[in-house]
């Protein structure tokens, strides 16, 4: 833990409950879990996952006090539940009743899913004392093998309130994404899912386009052995997303359909200025100084 | 110089002339200058750029024996020039006549710009001795500050044979490129031109249209103060070819047009499939076979 942060962060640890579980437990899980134990969190802590394999591994290594073979017995007793999946996984859980209800009755209740609305439309539907969550870090690799304790030092956590939280979940969340390292950063679902579709969910469409347009296409096929042997760095980076796992994209995708095609139609229009440019209408100069408009607002960070 | 692979440069650097000349010299030419000296060339090398400042740097380095105070007194003597500079000012030299055309009528000519057409064709009809000539390297510094002996090793660098190039040119490029340790490849300007609209210069479009359709276009602009507050590595690999030098991005697009425009209409198809996609016409499944297949045509490299 870096000096300085360290007493920020210890508070935030004496904020948060003596029990938490965790239903999902791979590299998000894991790294809180982790972060959690080296920011001097000595509560207990149980994980669930279906296939177990994530929480026997944070059994084995200390960083879980039990791996429960249930859910219901995972989050008996536990004050907050932490759902550590992806979107289609946490509205599953979101959508359980009876025995398999992710949460006790008192408990606080919260996420770390890439979008919000359909997930804090369904808590809310179900009267749970639910926070939606998203920590804004990742990594290439998946599983609580790759977890890590900095994972989320000085990135965003985004929380989102909804009508059944209680100023109690609102604090255990926040002393979470806090004991963890992360900047707490409130927002509503709709202005949260506007702007991952924006920097995130249409990066990951125009990296998967781009591979289709190049590399699939019925046209080009043929051309694609030759174009590969030339690729760089450049289509490397841009490339980057269009490896990470799939189910996972087509969740993020599937659940936040209507912000991501509304950023797409803007991009298609950008593009199309572009074909317009290059096909006649501009010069080189013109076509300089739109290259340097998009440069110069990116310049900030 | 890596191990083993001594031997093999050392015998290009055999077959390249006792004179060779730079007009243009940044990162590019400046880091071939590097990488003879390292592989043992023991000739003489002079550069000229418009401004000075690069062949003097060099000079300074010890890695030019002179700093030409005009193009003409730069190739005078030389067997070998190369033009190392972007697309547009390639072509400029390539049109000069007269004292200032940019080779002597038995010198081997050659270019390092990042299209070939455009220059192929001009210098066919000025009868020169050319031989084009594409690096497939390059970092996002410029300049001769930041050159760098190693940045040829192992890239592919594109060798494309015109209507007056005799064998003693092509030899002389290709041992030019194996002397920086880079592998030579033969193809048509057609050819190349096809394969760097794909594999460079539409990832350069989808960048900067990527920050015009999120930062820059009029219905979204109130969302980026926040949107770039959540942004992570996936933006910043998205984003990182919009960073770079807008006047060569130009000229470039400028000297490649009609192949990046109909790769471009092919990326632009491949999003208006998405979006039909995202509006109904495709469920979780199918957007995650989707997904698949683009990574897994990517999987090779």
């Amino acid at each position: 833990m870096a000096d300085g942060d360290g007493p920020r962060r210890s508070a935030a640890v004496g904020r948060l409950p003596s029990r938490i579980a965790f239903l999902g437990f791979g590299l998000i899980g894991g790294s809180i879990a982790l972060a959690l134990r080296e920011a001097g969190y000595t509560g207990s802590m149980a994980g669930w996952t279906p296939g177990g394999k994530g929480p026997a591994e944070g059994a084995r290594r200390g960083l879980l006090d039990a791996a429960a073979s249930t859910s219901a017995l995972a989050v008996d007793g536990a004050e907050l539940v932490i759902l550590a999946g992806p979107p289609l996984a946490v509205l599953a859980w979101l959508g359980q009743s009876g025995p398999n209800r992710p949460t006790a009755p008192a408990s606080t209740l919260t996420d770390v899913a890439s979008t919000k609305g359909r997930i804090v439309e369904r808590a809310e539907a179900a009267g749970l004392h639910f926070v939606g969550g998203h920590p804004m870090a990742g990594r290439e690799t998946t599983g609580v093998e790759g977890a890590s304790a900095t994972l989320f030092v000085d990135r965003p956590w985004v929380i989102v309130p909804t009508a059944h939280a209680r100023e109690v979940d609102l604090d255990r969340v926040a002393a979470l994404a806090g004991a963890v390292g992360a900047r707490p950063i409130r927002m509503t679902a709709a202005e949260h899912d506007a702007a991952v579709a924006a920097i995130s969910h249409l990066p990951l469409l125009a990296a998967a386009a781009l591979v289709e347009a190049v590399a699939l296409s019925d046209g080009s096929t043929e051309d694609w052995p030759v174009a590969r042997t030339l690729a760089a760095s450049g289509w490397s980076d841009m490339t980057r997303l269009a490896r990470g796992d799939a189910e996972m994209g087509a969740g993020i995708l599937d659940t936040n359909r209507a912000a991501v095609a509304a950023r797409l139609r803007a991009y298609r229009d950008a593009l199309d200025a572009w074909l317009q440019a290059l096909e006649g209408a501009s010069d080189a100069a013109a076509l300089r100084s739109r290259l340097e408009a998009a440069r110069d607002v990116l310049g900030g960070r």
